[in-house]
């Protein structure tokens, strides 16, 4: 059974990372793949949460949304809090992000990445986080090059990418249709020593064995290899 | 005194209308007016508001977000409920969208136009009704068209501009730094026949006179006309 | 066509405003336009908001709220937050009374003014801007009786009035009734000095021309007029 | 030790009931006590509770507010939501009223009582309950001579006042200064039968005995006798 | 009639209060009668509330919440705020608490009693001032006991309970059954001098005399003789 | 370096599941794994949430909360909303339940699984799965003994467990001291076939390899072998 857009089981959606579209952030990037789009700005402000403050610690947060028609029906605003789906997404892109962070070399202030997504098709939480990783490195370079920061406290790059099993098969990069029919679901978070930050998989509808998990983590390991290049070919 | 980007008083920022940005929705535009950008997108719901149910009416509504980073420093997400200006700004595009449309005629449907700034620099709330009304006419025609409506419930077009008093001089289309040190800021709504159907100005400091008042009419006026000759071309 | 209480198109409802009659407020007065009435009161209280603070001027601000059986039919309490409705009529208000006041010699004070409406019978957000300058200034001079501050830092007197089109004819000061059927409706405040404050035309029906803002700005001017002579003949 | 205002230990402040005083609801009273002033309107609206559909009985609820200005010092409005305080006032003056009708007979319709307090100087929730009352009763007497109500559903009469300790004295209907001081502070609600709907008391000084008890009841009912009273003229 | 369990109307369920149940808090117990059992836990924390600051007393408070399933039917969490109901019980239960304590000797310290009704059945809220002594005074103990205090603060205990009137019958520690059919439901909170803290009688359907009254309060008094007793024995 | 408690790396803390301790509950069960103590209670409901309606299929979801006192120091009481954190363990034991229940056999109706945290030393969540597994089949056999449901819609067991990495120890089941400390922190779902229903793992610290990945989830399934022998034996 072929994928609907001809991919094989193996194969990422074409990928594009623009940096620095957004002129007044400190650091941005829209990462395109396939018709899934987010933009992805870095935002520096003084001061750190209330729990770290005296530390002499920065920290690095995600916010996440979609703008209401990203999606093929209009989806509501979240203008009484946001769900507990976006909640646990932001959470996943913070933790991903602050794994490539010196915080104690930030000092006490903070980052905000700031994921907005303009088209979604599936895999809107790992594009925020391959994406977001360039907007900041971007702002962390910025504060480095201005000699805000006297070392530049990035330490590794992250990327993360889906995989799944629909009707099977193992299939790396999920679509919409594929991510709706799919009997598991991963989001794996990997650095560029090869490393895991995060793997996440949940079986929506049947459970999974030991062997089939082996197989998706080979397969995404492979996938966020290739979104590691595209970063770093983005970052010049 | 010249403007900031040497700008003639009476003169428009560059204009420029993108329809069909938003593959998944009924009508959309982006609208970028010099470095404001607004992206503006219709969708057709089945259903109205309760206190219209039954009249075999339809409805059309808007709402107003800005990115975080679509500005200087980083907005805050409205997540508990918009603000007392977003809802103004909303209200205001609501109304003058609605005046272009038979509403008679919608059937018993809502057009949500989803205004979300992605760049800010001043004039967002008089982009977002210009480029909220070519997406909104992309997606009647696209009712239209598809014999969803016998008739196009589309009676006329309309645009919007700003215009103010900066240091005694009165200026067409005013950009964030001039808004901030303006005496009076107008935003007017007019239809293509000239008509108006909303003016709004406010003394911010000094209150102004009847003849400052003819000045400032006269000149949106003016702008406006070269707004809808864009929605035009947009419109095809 | 008669207007339904027999007044002339440009003949005001009888204006009653009655200083003092909140005791325990800085300033206060009811304000009766025919069957509206508003309570208005002025509280001082120390302190501005956080992103005035240190910059030794004061505040001006306004709250309005409806009693919930001021209207014919009930009407509920704001208990979740105002609507957007009442979050623009104070926003309006508010802006209306600062033009009156010199906030750089009132020193970082604020000045509350509740407008409280305790029967609604249409221009209520009008009565309550001509009836909180008289409360507003009855509290700044009660301020400069006692010493508190050395300079009265009122610099000139506002009101407002309503002004609509109904069925054709430019009509002064509507009532609900009116109101409710009218295809245009302004609400202008203007200053002792002839000068606009605001300015806030909508079409709720058909759009409105040049010539009709005329008349519709020189039949608001001259209610003002009368307005601004009950306010005096109120302050003694 | 005489009382502030030279009244004797039993006696009440000055009472007067003003009835029709909203000319819109289909009851209303204007209770004054002394300095303390509640405008209580009756609204009759169709329906019941959710928990209460279906079961042929009506309902009589009540909401209690401060004017901002009602009070010495400015009290901010409640809008995010009623206090922990108001709403037991609330769910008191409910009770209280709940107790003079036959909701059996009142068909699937809602009284709400709403008692906005113009000027406080305590005993408000006291004066709101018999106030109240009397909106009430001509918002019952108006369904029934109207022909909505084949028989009025009120089956007693209540009024209510305050008494407490102060000093080691007994005193009848505390004013502001007398409350915040009181060692012993109750609210009693009575019908005209002479029978308790609701004997409130609570030490928030010293703890009371028996005896104390028995004196501070014996002060209440002789003020809610007079009380009654007033009520039987304000209505006729 | 016998009650549904075979008690005599003067009659307490079985009593049983199990101390220091909550190995983390300062204080605790889990207060048993019959089928209510209430979880007390008491939580020293520095500082007070903002309105108490720099006075140098300490402050008593609490909180009460029903666990889902400790009802018949589920009873939903007050995740949007407490509901009218739970804060007139906390407010109760503070009162009836920060009567035992000299918060003059507290120090700037404020101790949270929080009530977790694990099975309801009936006079939760007396139960939980009852079993809520035991967890304040161990507490209290345990700070004087460790040298945070040099006195211990608690100057009396209370203990509180149910009466009521059933078809005519005056009951004492009413469950469930018997409340919801009652005509009179009082709380009395009584200290170990015998003087009232709290009485709180309320006719949900007749109302009572003065005689029934006296009734009510001698049952009660006798009531809280034997609780007393009990959570004497529980302190050791 | 040995475990705080004494156990070796590969060793559950003592484990004791009480089913049946809500009496009104249709299933529940106390679940300890050493000073972790977790009440879950099985609440059946009918209907079931809006997005399900119709399609003639149940639901399972779950509820979790800490007491305020299960913890070293007072946690607050999630008043208003449940926090992110939160909603992520609530979303994570409703999937891990549904996973065992054949959903189109349980007829529109709702299980509610509420976890109550009576006590907390790390590894609260997973304690909730392997208790509410317990509680959720008690209700299940419950409605099938008592013929609500033809068939037990019981389709397999899960059952929950901890691992990590501290100090570079892979350690089973971890208490709060050794999760506070550890740089890889894993919950691991898994039926009573061996197979997945959940594997997240997320590095706190330093990032984790291939082969570490492996021994978490051997020693994991070993773990969780022994809880669903608890689970069995529980169920009688």
């Amino acid at each position: 059974m072929p994928r609907r857009d001809g991919r094989r089981p193996d194969q990422l959606r074409p990928v594009r990372i623009t940096p620095g579209v957004a002129p007044y952030a400190e650091g941005s990037a829209l990462i395109e793949m396939g018709a899934t789009h987010v933009l992805c700005t870095a935002s520096v402000e003084p001061g750190v949460p209330a729990w770290l403050r005296g530390q002499k610690r920065g920290w690095v947060t995600a916010e996440y949304a979609l703008l209401p028609r990203s999606t093929l029906t209009r989806t509501r605003r979240e203008r009484n809090g946001p769900s507990g789906r976006t909640q646990e997404i932001q959470r996943l892109i913070g933790r991903a992000l602050r794994a490539t962070v010196a915080l104690e070399t930030l000092g006490e202030q903070t980052v905000n990445i700031d994921c907005d997504v303009l088209q979604a098709d599936g895999g809107t939480r790992t594009a925020a986080i391959t994406g977001g990783y360039v907007a900041l490195a971007l702002a962390l370079n910025h504060l480095h090059t201005n000699g805000v920061l006297a070392a530049n406290p990035l330490r590794c790059a992250v990327a993360a990418v889906s995989v799944g099993i629909v009707s099977g098969i193992v299939l790396l990069d999920l679509d919409y249709s594929e991510d709706s029919s799919a009997d598991v679901d991963c989001n794996i978070v990997q650095t560029d020593t090869g490393a895991f930050v995060e793997v996440q998989g949940a079986a929506e509808g049947l459970p999974f064995d030991r062997a089939q998990l082996n197989s998706l983590l080979d397969l995404a390991s492979q996938g966020v290899a290739t979104l590691l290049e595209a970063q770093h070919i983005a970052l010049g």
